[in-house]
């Protein structure tokens, strides 16, 4: 069982490493069917004559599969993990049969200048590949409350 | 038929609005539990309890919407859309029963300086609900293909 974290049990250079999850090649063309439905993400043939010269996963389902892993085996934060703004970078695409996991570090904890109960936490998160490639970088500015006194 | 446009076909300026989608509680809560699986994404009652005051769906879902929305319906780049970065803000949640279209500006073209078969284009994105509040902005960097010879 993760305890809850307030902002007050945050600091930089803080690390978390998630579990690991198993991409299969029904799930990248199911969420490409779903959101993102070009050739390359739901059509392992039409994929191979494409950029990605094979099938891909979608950048939002390396996205979506990453919050998975990082509300259940990263930072708990009480109140939930609730993001205000992100940057993304896919480096290279998440394939089928791919294991990934989620290598997190706090890099900034900046209380609320206007709401005393609250402040905000800068997150990196590296999404890696079982070579240990990583195929997303993510910085997120999350949403963290302060203990209740 | 959007006819695909090539990096000579796009310019700083250009404007496009998508078609609308509906969301439905069922679609914010199935991809909650999929990928997001907190309370206030997945459990109305519960939700009412939350920061959101009530069931929103995840950041993550409204994301791919705006995805789903412009390969349908956005810019058609000649190859796909196939994005490197993205930087993403919510202002504010989606809820059940909105009604979201996105309307996106290009800001910048650049064509590649190592390789003369492409370019990048910066493609904003608001994706706005039913009364015209923006629930989330995007700015992300796109591949594109100059026109072959």
């Amino acid at each position: 069982m993760r305890t809850p974290l307030y902002l007050e049990d945050i600091s930089v250079g803080q690390r978390f490493v998630t579990a690991q999850v198993v991409i299969a090649e029904a799930a990248i063309t199911a969420f490409g069917r779903a959101f993102d439905p070009q050739p390359f993400h739901t059509d392992g043939a039409a994929a191979k004559h494409s950029f990605f010269g094979g099938l891909a996963a979608s950048g939002w389902h390396t996205a979506a599969i990453t919050m998975k892993l990082l509300v259940e085996s990263g930072p708990k934060l009480a109140g939930g993990t609730i993001g205000a703004e992100v940057e993304l970078r896919w480096p290279r695409p998440t394939r089928p049969g791919d294991i990934l996991h989620v290598e997190s570090e706090i890099l900034a904890v900046t209380p609320s200048r206007s709401r005393p109960d609250r402040g905000f936490i800068t997150l990196k998160s590296d999404t890696l590949n079982q070579k240990g490639e990583v195929v997303q970088t993510q910085t997120a500015k999350l949403l963290a409350w302060k203990r209740p006194l």
